[in-house]
């Protein structure tokens, strides 16, 4: 494993998140200092861009703007959901891979992303090995799902939580304004996982939690949501109830499917596009009980607020793409960075690797023992694993009473 | 117009804002401070709260909280929407109140609210006039609608356009992640006013906003939203588009009426209660248009996100709360605080008195030269008006990651 001299290229896949831009910040700036790294290139819409032969010269852009990716949501170079094709049945895209790798002298390859993208830089991983290209691999993690195998959490997770913990506790005051009675549902994001919305229970902390709190991991039985809700309106008569927006029932159905489903789609991955369930839960609870029921879906905010960003998450997703570039260049490849929480009172987390292979595809969920017995509310448990999560507060620059995001220029790489 | 001695009271009214506890901050430390103020009460949800003899004793509480007021959203405590009856019909209400007020020997009347609020204010001063009881009536301005007469703008306004174009910034990015086409509707709030709406167009001037913006004063055409749509769509492929919830035809009809209208009410005021629009619009264009369409409603984070307020709103509705006090004290009575820009390049905002009986019921709508003449967007006079209201970050002080906002012992005052 001695030195590999080439150029390195980055990818940005799957759903945005607060911090996936501060990833790349530190894959970037990182990359930029190592002399073995001879070029550094970010790939336009992940893996797509570089089949299509188009990324970006990142040695180009202005450092100022570099440094402002770490406080910029969304993916700055462009995402994607694409997938690739297994290696055994078709080639066509690895080859193409390869002759672009080959072309450009690409030595390092980084792909940002979740269960999906580890998926894709397994295969390519593992492509390249079988054909003898040598190329270091590295994943690095990033899901507002919070739902990858083999780490303690996932950098893009503590934002979203510190934004649904809040804007929790800032529901909780405003649907209290009034002396009436109202029950308010908010829909948040997690298909199959239920660590966003357990997040809501963060708010719990300073006092203003909800009151129910319904995750995916347990079956969704409408029958007893209504009475659940109902037993505890009658005595607090304003409450809120949390609910995953991938809750099912026993049968695996959809429970947004049980009513008017608007934003229904489903993406690349055959993965059903959600939303709407709060107005689906909303229209229900009114007609079962004739209560005054609101729905508030967090939607797109809550993965995007950079506004209200944890400071630990921006710092830990820039020095997960930091590590990546260093181990790479130390010679590590085929791996994912992961965050091991070093025991102790205090929280500190150390990085450590973990197999691409053993990633891809696996779905972490939230452990029954962190839902309460009902499977309407969470435990302690969880409340001492998240809460690290969200420590301190980022947010970017504001410039005249507004946000200034990184602005890249985005100099197409040529050979 | 000598010193008058007595007991002030503060009842807050109408929806919640980021800033409406800020003004109350400014009325009780400022009340505290006066010797010729006997007792500090807070209503417990406004007129209702005084009808009810149930208000707090604000001496009680600790001076921190009262201090932590200024960052803490919603209506701390309770806010109403009641409408008093005509007194020259049934003046049973008013006997009652002059009763308490004599119990309590209150001198002091501060309301703090929007339109209807003050025309509550409004009798309450005109009665207490007619029969003899000397007792100074001040009106506070809040809304986050800005549709108040007489003033400049509204305590709350800033703040809720803050929120409004720093999450569109965010939701910009976000959905320009990946490589596709899409439309988003963004569902803003605002009944007869695009005041809120407008504020979408702040984004844009970091280069991150709308397409098309409408405001409800102007009558809303579906063929012509479609056509307009589509023409922008096939141009860009992303888009974003700002639509006001209370949008109506040409005959008056509510546009989310059009479809599925899972959140109608109807409040004390007889005002419809809106919600559902962008989801209406969405499932329209995704008919008409078979795009991948995504409707975002900002719902009640746009009124409650204290983590995102703008400081110069929180100044100014603690300096309006402050003034009240200082005007009543001085003699002045039957007023509402109320803001004048000053002139010159820089933004400066002088407090001015208006009457009472001017300011009650009557609606402020964004001018029609504001608006674009395709009525689809606002014009610079607006971004020129608005962007000093958004000047300045304000937010809570955070405590183990979450706001940490002011907690009211609620002494309830007796005699």
């Amino acid at each position: 494993m001695g030195e590999l001299k080439g150029a390195c290229i980055l990818g940005q896949s799957g759903g945005p998140t607060a911090v996936i831009n501060a990833t790349a910040a530190g894959v970037i700036q990182e990359a930029l200092k190592q002399d073995c790294i001879t070029a550094v290139y970010g790939a336009a819409h992940g893996i797509q861009g570089i089949l299509n032969e188009k990324f970006y010269d990142m040695s180009k852009e202005d450092p100022y703007e570099l440094e402002l990716l770490k406080t910029t949501p969304s993916s700055l170079l462009g995402s994607v959901r694409y997938k690739l094709k297994d290696p055994d049945e078709d080639d066509t895209e690895y080859k193409k891979l390869l002759e672009i790798f080959k072309k450009y002298n690409i030595r390092y390859f980084f792909y940002n992303g979740g269960n999906d993208s580890m998926d894709t830089c397994n295969k390519i991983s593992k492509y390249m090995q079988k054909v003898g290209y040598e190329c270091r691999v590295m994943g690095v993690p990033k899901t507002i799902d919070n739902d990858l195998w083999g780490t303690d959490h996932c950098p893009g997770y503590g934002s979203a939580a510190k934004y649904i913990a809040t804007s929790t506790m800032e529901i909780y005051l405003d649907v209290r304004a009034y002396d009436t009675k109202m029950i308010t549902v908010l829909e948040i994001m997690g298909r199959n996982a239920g660590w966003l919305t357990a997040a809501s229970a963060l708010a719990g902390v300073q006092g203003y939690g909800p009151d129910l709190i319904y995750l995916p991991e347990i079956p969704f039985d409408i029958d007893k949501f209504i009475d659940e809700v109902m037993s505890v309106y009658e005595k607090k008569k304003n409450i809120i109830v949390a609910v995953s927006e991938g809750v099912r029932d026993k049968d695996g159905k959809y429970i947004f499917e049980y009513g008017p489903a608007l934003h229904k789609h489903t993406d690349a991955f055959g993965h059903v596009q959600l939303g709407g369930l709060a107005a689906t839960l909303a229209g229900i609870l009114k007609e079962k009980t004739g209560a005054k029921v609101r729905g508030i879906e967090f939607s797109l905010l809550q993965r995007c607020a950079a506004h209200i960003a944890s400071l630990t998450d921006v710092n830990e997703a820039y020095l997960a793409g930091q590590a990546a570039v260093q181990y790479a260049v130390q010679g590590i490849t085929d791996k994912m960075i992961a965050f091991e929480r070093a025991e102790g009172p205090e929280y500190k987390c150390n990085i450590k690797l973990v197999n691409l292979t053993d990633v891809a595809n696996v779905e972490k969920k939230v452990p029954r023992e962190w839902i309460n017995k009902d499977g309407n509310g969470v435990t302690e448990e969880f409340i001492k694993y998240a809460m690290p999560l969200i420590q301190g507060e980022s947010r970017p620059p504001f410039e005249n009473g507004l946000p200034r995001f990184a602005r890249l220029k985005k100099v197409l790489a040529t050979k």
